[in-house]
């Protein structure tokens, strides 16, 4: 059933196969009058583009965005969005070796299970291109939330993990690396070990990590849609992810009540924030912290034996330019995916009084 | 905005205060012709029910679901399925100390924030009670899957962890210990464990571990409504949780592809099932497994400085009949909205090919 | 799939056949501050009781409606309002004849051929009690119009028609007769007419009128979502409902441009308003004006040939307690149904600018 | 609020305003495996297109629709099919007159108060242009609905109506005339009368008649939800159009229950059919057919007194290439929308039954 959109107000509804003519997506409910500036957006999807560094895919995708519809005289009209990439480097010959093979830990198997047929070109639907659309959608919706802003960062590249706290870090910082860590010593690091690992044709998984600032309280809708449910769905929806954490998370499991719980200061702001800036679901002004698991990329240079559609044993042969490590390109998913869920809270919270 | 409604199909929305007169839902989409076994819902309720063990909070509530349309002659009718479970023990009194106070940790400033009024009776809204009515629609949803397993359980209690790998696990020994871990011999250690804190007044959290067996291949939907976001998403609506991984989940991040990736059996079984039974959001028939974080319970049982609604500070002390540890109860919770989850994505899937 | 709720943001589902236990509903989405007169609700419902006068159906039900969340100390509070109706008078021997008989004209046979099993008492959810939960949503919903006016009246019964045009027309006179028509003169004959077909144990149809005053401008939203198409599908989708149209409606089909545009005044308002208050959609703030049609009852006390289950030939012998005519009853239903949707549509509203 | 999609399973959504680069939209939860003929589609927005004929609009738009998504190697992948159509013909300069002037009975005013912004070139999103869009749609639904047959044609144009009942008339003959009228005779009045009124710079109204053969009994779903409710909303979203009826529609209102009760054959069908094909809301196979009323177009060759944004008296100059009547026109958007309405039912009815 149609999956294939985001959002109830503030709505993205994206389409494009990796290697088809276009991919492309409306946004429908951005409020009327906000000043569009389109070179920012480009200047996000420039940040997920491939080829932007040594240590990502040497494919070659301009990514250029195109907008057909909703904006008139730099201004959004209140109707629809239409936008189209082009995807220029539609190089269909590299994949005709999986036209009946399954990757392992890939979508095609599946895909073919459930629709029993598939495009098998690059991954077709299942492909992390069609992420090139949010963050089209969430630069967009980024320019909606004026002073709020949206940090996310690489927190870890296999072992080697971030160690500076929160309120240590200097954002200004992520992008003055490859690797978007905003602590240089560090990224330093995991640069050097992204390339030793792609030189053995293999990858490694990481994790992301996004503080939100400055957001108002309020927003999150009570039991189902709670704000962090539906942060927690819009990173689990980006392809590679298998986890997904919030203010103490994982670690806070083995904490006391008498030590996790955070006590207010007279202005309702809080002496601690375990609580990752949301309580019942609902934002109380602190900031919001969560940090979001990549596995490691499946795709490897290195031969693997794997099963065609006839369930016949084949060897694949690692080939192709891919990502040895997916992290540095999530983050500004990351960061456009957060924005769209921050933006349509915010247009939900306008009817919750009267 | 209405977030008091699940699934798009086996659509659940619920309704009820803590402390008000009713709490109940109604439960659309329900296919017609269904034999329902409404005592087996009653028990899954009482797995819930507060009072059913020494650990557990001692308050007194019988949840007696009645069920008021929908099911007819014992057979579904495919109408909406409207139920109500009445709240016998409103001790309204009980909550008169927060009536202007904000207890840390919890709802009770965020939903004034976001409302300007709130029902300050034991939690209101925000309350756990409600998770009731989604006990009873999944242990109706239970009865669709018929051959589909759905088992969780406590995988820790603080520092507290089963150290048993899944294939070692006998789910028929969860129910055999109030803690509902299925080792007993960890289970003993951790009641033990939820003991001692509660002598203290305090309280603690862990995880929830569930595992479901034979799912058919296909279901889950492409992009933004992956299975596993889904998932991510039932659960971290659940009050109190903090964190949702699946498969590798967050140890995942560290490892290489070449570790990572599973190889495929010749009939599309895998040799590994790192992928937690889902590749690229969809079903591959492998088992499908998750944790989900719990943080320590709110409400402690000493005294605490916190703010009232003007502002001012003021000492909570530590009162009522609390949990000391809310995992114990909230393993039918999750199996719940994992059957909710499942269900409504077998439905769905009914419409993914001519 | 769920049809059984309304709205988008002012959203109600409801439950209940009109012989179970119980019908009901929840309203989710109602903003939080607003005043809440019960009192004025069970009047409402009291305008669509069985019983009210000499020319409705003489079933005996109370439609007491009891609210179990949502409203704390006379206000809403943001969260679902969840309510229920009992059905004190189940007469289930009443429909005994028909459990194995489909009746002409009602859905029966619809409901077996798509579900395979029906509730058989009494029409079971097909029945028009249902419609009970609507007039309880919709008088709630006028309490957050405050000054919009929803007024609809009977305004033909069979060949009576009323003739005077919508500015001669005093609403106060509307509550005035049992037919609800504003004009006495005519509904004396509507009356006088129902009664005569009554005798005939025949039933007739009739048509609703609906204006609105005091409209805001800018609601009702782009494309698909037209303020008139809304409604038209809020008419249509109560019981007996054959028609819709507004403004000039289908008379209108008949002119010339040049006489059918609405001039402008100065001011934005128009000169005529054949438009009928919406322009592409959207309110324009003159007065929205509309006609419901609705068929003759299907259950009449004549007897009539049918088949039942097994495509047998039946007699059904015309028996029980109905209504000759339906229009005065769906007077409160009609404003209802407008009420939810100008509700909804004045929420949407609030998020179509920055 | 996102107003832009139709459609539950099988949900369009469209973009695009008259005088901008493109329109077009995304198809999400088409089923996989159904093969495409494209031609076939552009067939059916042939028959939209302005310029087909004589009595029609002579702007010149060549309508050519690009599938960039979801079909592959022929058929349908069960991803979302997005498609384009540029916008070849952007003559702003015809509608620099009305960027600050609002055009009588049109969406002029009424976007202008709703958005505060309006992209003024020749209606913009309000344009009937959109329209294109839900053909492509439609006749794409077409192709998955096999041998249900859908006919809509020319019933009426001002006060000259087809007089011949349904059963007489041979729908091969609806696209042998430019009016597209199913008898040869009546159509030709109707087109010398549409030539008379545009010599005259006016416009007329007309209605549109639909008839559905063969379909599946059990479509449609209870209460809100009513086939045909959600027909009824299809249609009414339609520019232009003021009014809807099935069945015996208004002038059912006038009969006796006795006379209007659609009484059984043995095998289910009905001797008459004042149902209209719809009891309950949902289908009994036999045919469906309404009506559906347009109003005369808007834009008259005539000079009109209107007023600008400043609220100033101006003159507006009736110039620029439209419809004289849109009935011939809208006959294919009638046969769309009701195509989308009924494959999303199909599709949904295949959940109400375990």
């Amino acid at each position: 059933m149609a999956g294939n959109s985001f959002g109830k107000i503030f709505k993205l509804t994206t389409f494009g196969e990796s290697h088809g003519q276009a991919i492309g997506g409306i946004i429908d409910g951005c409020p009327a009058g906000l000043e569009i500036n389109t070179e920012k957006i480009q200047t996000e999807l420039n940040r997920r583009r491939p080829g932007q560094s040594a240590i990502v895919t040497q494919r070659k995708e301009p990514d250029t965005v195109e907008f057909y519809s909703g904006i008139f005289e730099g201004k959004t009209t209140g109707t629809p969005i239409g936008f189209v990439i082009k995807n220029s480097n539609q190089k269909s010959k590299d994949y005709s070796h999986i036209k009946d093979t399954y990757r392992p830990s890939h979508a095609d198997y599946t895909y073919d299970e459930k629709y029993g047929v598939r495009d098998y070109r690059g991954g077709g639907r299942s492909s992390a291109r069609e992420t090139a659309c949010r963050v089209v959608a969430g630069a967009l919706a980024k320019q909606l939330l004026s002073n709020i802003e949206i940090n996310a960062y690489t927190a870890s590249v296999g072992q080697i993990e971030l160690q500076k706290k929160l309120n240590e870090l200097d954002f200004n910082l992520t992008e003055t690396n490859p690797v978007r860590c905003p602590d240089p010593e560090t990224a330093e690091r995991m640069e050097a070990y992204i390339k030793e690992i792609r030189s053995e044709g293999d990858t490694v998984g990481g994790t992301v990590q996004c503080v939100i600032k400055n957001v108002p309280k309020g927003l999150g809708e009570p039991v189902f849609d709670k704000l962090h449910a539906e942060l927690g769905k819009a990173m689990l929806s980006i392809n590679a992810v298998k986890g997904f954490e919030y203010g103490s998370g994982f670690e806070g499991t083995k904490m006391k009540g008498s030590e996790h719980n955070d006590l207010f200061n007279k202005d309702g702001s809080t002496k601690t924030n375990l609580s990752g800036g949301i309580q019942g679901g609902i934002s109380n002004g602190m900031d919001i912290y969560f940090n979001v698991a990549f596995k490691p990329v499946a795709t490897i240079m290195q031969n693997q034996e794997t099963i065609n559609s006839e369930g016949k044993s084949v060897e694949m042969q690692g080939k192709g330019r891919h990502d040895p490590c997916v992290v540095p390109r999530a983050v500004p998913i990351v960061e456009a995916m957060a924005a769209l869920v921050i933006t349509d809270y915010l247009l939900q919270n306008k009817t919750s009084r009267i």
